[in-house]
């Protein structure tokens, strides 16, 4: 996809925020757009106090502008698994076979998306029993990529878990 | 340098989270060995309450064992610049014509070392008044580079910042 990729991160209050933050950055030094939806336009406040603009609501997402959905992790994917509208977004990343990255507690909203059902993943340790139930071939691993999809377990893994996605979005 | 690049960060308690976190990932991410050094040894906070474990004491350093000194910033340069032994391993950096990158609050430790005088630089805005004074050319951008020289000014640089910083090290 070269130097065109737009990256979509979904996200809401208490996001974890250096999971969202850090690969923010990395996107940026790498030339691509990001675009950061909530539940809607403005603010959103990280569990540490970072806050961050989201320029758009989900409901004004349209995936077939994105190379890659990320899901950072902290409370956030919580209160986004119980909007239609963000699981229409992951299951459209999915229906394109378009990469998809979460983190921690980010597959969350996979899970509940009915998108994992088979898959091979990880997660942050609490959310790895749901994770069992839902289907998903759960591995402790910092990394695990599985097709489009790129999964991993919390912030001391952010070096492995943006080798694996840039690796991917250079192909 | 290639792969065998070693990373040092000296940093103290309260530094700025996302300035030290984000480019250790990134370091990391690049497979660069990455060091952070302290008053002693051990856990240091930040003002966001991210812990990181400070793995050498700055007694401890061997300047040249290192191919980049990274300076975070937050409230920790402020604490650091009293150090004699935090200014002695710049000196050594600069001496050597090693890559130093220094963003926010961190050139403060570059400025007590008597090392900015004459060179062009940025730096946190309300830092800017005593890096004038202290001889600085400076210049409100996300970056400036001035021979092995890199700084910025604040966490929304970091993109630019830590591209810079990998174009050096490629060198």
């Amino acid at each position: 996809m070269g130097d065109t990729v737009k990256v979509l991160i979904v996200s809401a209050e208490n996001f974890e925020d250096t999971e969202l933050l850090a690969p923010y950055y990395r996107f940026r030094e790498e030339g691509f757009e990001v675009d950061i939806a909530s539940v809607a336009k403005g603010k959103i406040t990280g569990k540490h106090g970072y806050e961050v603009n989201a320029n758009l609501s989900l409901e004004e997402v349209e995936p077939e502008h994105y190379g890659l959905l990320f899901l950072p992790g902290g409370k956030a994917p919580e209160s986004l698994r119980k909007l239609q509208c963000a699981l229409e977004i992951a299951r459209r990343f999915f229906a394109s076979g378009k990469p998809v990255a979460a983190i921690c507690h980010g597959p969350q909203i996979l899970i509940t998306a009915g998108l994992l059902n088979g898959r091979r993943a990880t997660c942050y340790k609490s959310v790895a029993p749901e994770m069992k139930v839902a289907g998903v071939i759960y591995q402790d691993s910092e990394v695990v990529v599985d097709g489009n999809l790129i999964t991993s377990r919390q912030p001391s893994d952010i070096p492995v878990f943006m080798g694996e996605i840039m690796k991917m979005l250079r192909k």
